[in-house]
């Protein structure tokens, strides 16, 4: 299928197998692995880290990394993304996850990498030409200190950015993120207080939205 | 009704009027008001604030306020609480409701209330011997001077404990908070990276859970 181009997402082949968690009972049986980039056609659930990495400025200003994407990336290339995101591969922990994307991605040391802390989940299930796509990915918050520059070590990321907030938001807003990155965006604004109850009439909405339930098992 | 006792919910009376939102159309148009005790016998879908207290102790140790509701509180008398939480009555905003609350309830200055961030909101749907309850609390979290004490100004506390989050966690556990108390713990506790995971097999439920959509139209 992948030859004769039956599916688009096949063209996007990872080498890369992914769980399939069983429907009831015991949340921690695979009971099948599938290639990466078939899990769309099947709508099997996957997920990721995604680390919000940013910088507390001595003129009390915040400071975030955004990377772009390369180029040659088999989706979304060119757009803006968090400085370290990536999939959960078969058999990896999230935190494990956390620690090697941050040195694949941003060249980040295990020793800055571990004071990433975890700060919730987003989900969502989208639909696009490749297919189905109910995901989940855990959300990090990781301050970086004032002089360390991340480096794109796996080619992955094209350059890095250090933005003010607004600056960020106005790039949101210009759709130039990746939309699971800019979501992440998002729920850091929520949680650290940029957006509010007072300035966001879509508030409620936009929290419930980005933790809808997905109707798939899961691990635990 | 009220005389005769016909519900539960009515010997609760509060002398406090809650609106009732439109259906559709236009989500900013109350069309009804309704006494705050009887939002439970018509499944009123009611608004209130919680305020997470907390500092950060010199030790490096992060200690938060929990309030012990008074004894002749008309709903969990004795139970844990924020510092300070309180329902949004009609007409108040979110950040005034913020603002007078600290006040009345913790004796909490202006000056340092102002210092509380938004930083989400918890939604549920319960069911009680008093009736049907969707809820949504806005959540913020306030960090508070080292030399501060609260203090009851209105007779709404009994007493103001400055805890370890060890300590908070053995009282979640204990089930010793107020329900909807204990969900802005666990929140708190997610957002800041003490349940992560890693270590909370249920995590991914949690937070869906805790940010369940409400059937009913709100404002906007």
């Amino acid at each position: 299928m992948r030859a004769e181009g039956a599916w688009a997402s096949l063209a996007k082949w990872r080498n890369e197998l992914y769980p399939i968690y069983a429907p009831t009972g015991d949340p921690t049986r695979v009971v099948a692995m599938v290639e990466r980039a078939s899990s769309y056609n099947f709508g099997i659930r996957t997920y990721g880290v995604h680390i919000n990495g940013f910088v507390n400025g001595a003129d009390g200003m915040r400071r975030m990394w955004v990377g772009k994407r390369a180029a040659t990336k088999q989706t979304w290339p060119g757009y803006l993304d968090q400085i370290v995101a990536g999939g959960i591969g078969n058999g990896m922990g999230v935190e494990e996850s956390v620690i090697k994307e941050c040195y694949e991605e941003g060249g980040i040391p295990e020793s800055i990498a571990r004071g990433a802390r975890a700060a919730g989940m987003i989900q969502y299930f989208t639909q696009s030409e490749l297919g189905l796509q109910p995901e989940t990915e855990y959300v990090y918050d990781l301050e970086l200190p004032l002089d360390f520059v991340p480096k794109p070590t796996d080619g992955e990321v094209e350059e890095f950015y250090l933005w003010t907030m607004d600056q960020v938001v106005d790039n949101v807003r210009k759709n130039l993120f990746k939309p699971n990155c800019a979501v992440c965006v998002v729920d850091f604004l929520i949680r650290h207080g940029y957006l509010t109850p007072e300035n966001e009439p879509d508030y409620i909405e936009i929290i419930q939205n980005v933790h809808s339930p997905l109707p798939f098992p899961g691990p635990k």
